[in-house]
């Protein structure tokens, strides 16, 4: 059976099937640069506490679509969910970005870290993924995601956020064979993570890969890409009657968008250093492309912000297969009303493109 | 006349002319990896102390050629000595990297910057120049550097480092004109500061466009690119009866490799992201091409150094044009002998790929 939607733009441009205009939604539209999400945050207590708070997680989802006519709810969580479920002890550290108690360093640590069961320490994400859909009421389709098993490897080895990844690159060029160990693992909780996602409730995905683009591009294909194959694999194609697309974003990954485009992705995320007619040239029809405002832009003023929304179309240009999006999560200073012009924007200049 | 000059290796390689092997240099060869550099610096006081003390300076410069067999020496100074000098007050904050006390962001602030006279206020740079110059002997050639214009612009538009460049980014879209007027100023003092290196002794040059790289492909050509373009065509082109060649260097800037060939520079740096030998195949015989082993490499054990070099030296391939690099600063973790090992592997691999 298939459940009803009343807004299916998003699902038909990842299909790269006709819509009359190009859908819009927004990196982290659920976040700090909305007065309300600040509120209920406050409210949970911890950032942590919040996406645990099946309740408050499915609020902050719905804020953005109260206020802006966006064509997709992504639901509120962290890329880090699978290490912290791993046991790995996730904390916030007050301005310093996401902290493990205890990172992975030895062969004894990859040997001992559990593939999560979703059903059981991961359940607060599901349960969440439930409740977004009642609450949704078919409005528009959820996105569930995940982090890629590079970019969560990345963070269980170095404890955190990193500058020169001294320990994962160290990992990776000196012990190679554990690098695979670890992101095999990662592959397989994924794999099952995103399959209860969408048994949940979600109806498309994203994997971000945040830190692809510190690779090589030998190193690239080898602990990055590769994973992410593996995982599209094995992730469910169809659910409740319909197709459950998948966007893969390497941000600064630009370089190997023809190397992304054959890994059975249905779209790709693409950040603004790359021109949106280029990349669609080179990847050609194999996958729709999700992008590129360059997130800076809704730091100037509506006019320009309605400008360059004009200049991202018309560099995808006609046709199907292109969903609107930041190059990049939106910046927490960001007005809301300059979001709101964005959206705006691509709602009023896009359906020239389309039919 | 012609100064002469033991090895100019480098300078060959930058004008593709035939070598006998790789010449090979490391960004930020003197630095905090170094144990003697480290004592030097404590002895100068703050980072800024270092660069203004000419014996120092010169000291710092030379300690990495007397541990290895480098093909160059490269000034030691930092690129923010041009805003400091038009007054903006440079000052590095313990753990937050440079930071200036009077930020650029007013039409009148713009407006009252003055260029920099390069024989008054950065006197010191070129006092360290001359220096340098006289005690290398004719050792190795001795390169010269300096920030790009738009990558100046932007630590000086936020008042130091930034994530999301909200007010650099701010200006360039919403007051293009404004961001024109100082990107000229600087282009102008770029200019000359880069002359009164080069009179000073300077027999290479590199121009560091550090932040080239957040811009979307538009904004580089109109922001970044064009005032390099424009430092270039005023650069002395010959000095001591010989050709200066300079290399330009934007991180993350990969996708625009064909731009940048176009611009007059006789070399670019390109940073390990991209595949060497496919950066060869875009920019044809146009250019040199220096770089680009992963820094990171560096933290991994010296067989596995040694085997990444030879890929960089295999991906480039048989010819003149490349000068070995890393892609990037060498971070100061780095033990001493691990950039031994690197330049080593390239003393002895590279010889194959000439003659």
């Amino acid at each position: 059976m298939t459940a009803q939607l009343d807004n299916d733009l998003l699902l038909r441009a990842l299909l790269r099937q006709p819509t009359e205009r190009t859908p819009v939604w927004m990196m982290r539209q659920a976040g700090r640069y909305l007065p309300e999400y600040r509120a209920t945050r406050q409210q949970a207590g911890s950032f942590l506490d919040l996406c645990k708070h099946t309740e408050l997680a499915c609020e902050v989802t719905l804020q953005p679509l109260e206020r802006f006519p966006l064509d997709a709810a992504i639901l509120f969580s962290d890329i880090l969910t699978i290490p912290d479920a791993m046991g790995l002890g996730l904390y916030f550290a007050q301005g310093e970005g996401p902290k493990f108690e205890r990172p992975v360093r030895t062969e004894a640590d990859i040997q001992r870290l559990p593939v999560p069961d979703p059903g059981a320490e991961l359940r607060y994400v599901t349960d969440a993924v439930s409740l977004i859909r009642r609450e949704l009421k078919g409005r528009v389709p959820l996105i569930g995601f995940t982090g890629s098993p590079w970019t969560l490897a990345t963070y269980m080895i170095e404890g955190g956020s990193s500058k020169n990844f001294a320990h994962a690159k160290g990992m990776l060029y000196d012990r190679p064979e554990l690098m695979h160990r670890l992101l095999d693992k990662l592959a397989q909780s994924v794999t099952s993570y995103l399959n209860a996602q969408i048994a949940a409730g979600a109806q498309a995905l994203m994997m971000f890969d945040t830190w692809g683009g510190i690779l090589t591009p030998a190193a690239y294909r080898e602990f990055s890409l590769r994973y992410a194959e593996q995982i599209i694999a094995g992730v469910t194609k169809h659910h409740e009657g319909r197709d459950v697309p998948l966007v893969f974003f390497t941000k600064n990954g630009g370089a190997w968008l023809e190397d992304m485009a054959t890994i059975g992705a249905h779209g790709l995320g693409i950040d603004w250093t790359q021109d949106l007619g280029d990349a669609r040239r080179r990847v050609g029809d194999r996958v729709a492309l999700q992008g590129n405002l360059d997130p800076s832009i809704l730091y100037a003023s509506p006019d320009v912000i309605r400008r360059e929304v004009g200049t991202v179309l018309r560099s995808y240009g006609h046709g199907h297969g292109h969903v609107f999006n930041l190059g990049h999560g939106i910046h927490p200073e960001v007005d809301p009303e300059h979001a709101g012009a964005m959206i705006a924007a691509v709602h009023e200049l896009s359906p020239q493109y389309h039919g």
